[in-house]
C-alpha cells in the first residue's frame, strides 16, 4: 500500500482533494436535462447534436462517435419530441441519402447545456 | 397543450428555467465520490451514515430509511474498506444486538460530501 494513495483526511489538510491524483478519492458529477421525467439532454446527446451541426447528417455524426445509427436516430427523435420545437431538421435527400441540420433552437439548447455542465464541474472542483 | 408547459427558449427569455415548474425542462445533477473507480459515497450512503450517527445502530438506521439491513451493511463495509480509516465502528453488543457509531473520519467525510453536493446544486440552479 502506497502512502500516496491515502487521502488527506487530517485536520491540517483539505478534507478531499479531488484534483490531485494522489488523493484516492475522486469527485464525480453528472448533469442532464429532463422533460416530463424523461432524459432530454446529456453529454452524449449534446455531442451528437454538435456533430450533426458540423457534419450535416445524422449518420456521419453517429459514425464519428462510434454510435450505432439506430441509437443516434432514436436520440434525435426523442429530443425533437420532448423539445417545444425541433432541435434537428431532417431532409430526406435524393441519391446521397438524408441530410440533417441543427436548428437555431438546437444550437441554443446545446450551448445552454454545455454552459451549465461546465459551471457545475468547475464548482465541484473548487469546493473540496 | 398548455402554453405554460412550453420552455422559454426565446431570445428575450432565459434559455432554460429549471427553477420554474412551468419551464418544462428540468435540470438534474448528481454528485458522488469514488475510490479506485468504485462508488464510495453518494446521497444514500451519506444519509445512512447520518442516521447511524443519530440512532447508534446500522439496523435502526436502515429501518428508518426503509433500506434492507443487508444493503446497509454492505454499504458500510464498502465505505470502510475504501476509506483510509473506518467511517463506522461496530460493536457486537450483548443481548440488544450490535451498536455502531460514526467515527470522526466518518463525520468529516459526510460533511464534506454534503457541502460539495449543495454547492454544486446551488451552482446548477444559478447558471441557467
Amino acid at each position: 500500500m502506497s502512502e500516496k494513495k491515502v487521502p488527506a483526511f487530517g485536520a491540517n489538510h483539505a478534507v478531499l482533494q479531488p484534483g490531485s491524483r494522489d488523493s484516492g478519492i475522486q469527485l464525480r458529477s453528472k448533469v442532464w436535462l429532463e422533460v416530463d421525467g424523461k432524459l432530454f439532454m446529456g453529454w452524449g446527446r449534446a455531442q451528437l447534436l454538435e456533430r450533426i451541426d458540423e457534419l450535416g447528417s445524422i449518420s456521419a455524426a453517429a459514425r464519428s462517435m462510434k454510435l450505432a445509427y439506430r441509437n443516434a436516430w432514436l436520440w434525435v427523435e426523442a429530443m425533437n419530441r420532448l423539445a417545444p420545437r425541433p432541435l434537428v431538421e431532417k431532409t430526406t435527400g435524393g441519391s446521397r441519402g438524408g441530410h440533417a441540420r441543427l436548428t437555431e433552437e438546437g444550437r441554443r439548447i446545446v450551448d445552454a447545456y454545455k454552459r451549465v455542465r461546465s459551471s457545475v464541474r468547475e464548482q465541484a472542483r473548487g469546493t473540496l
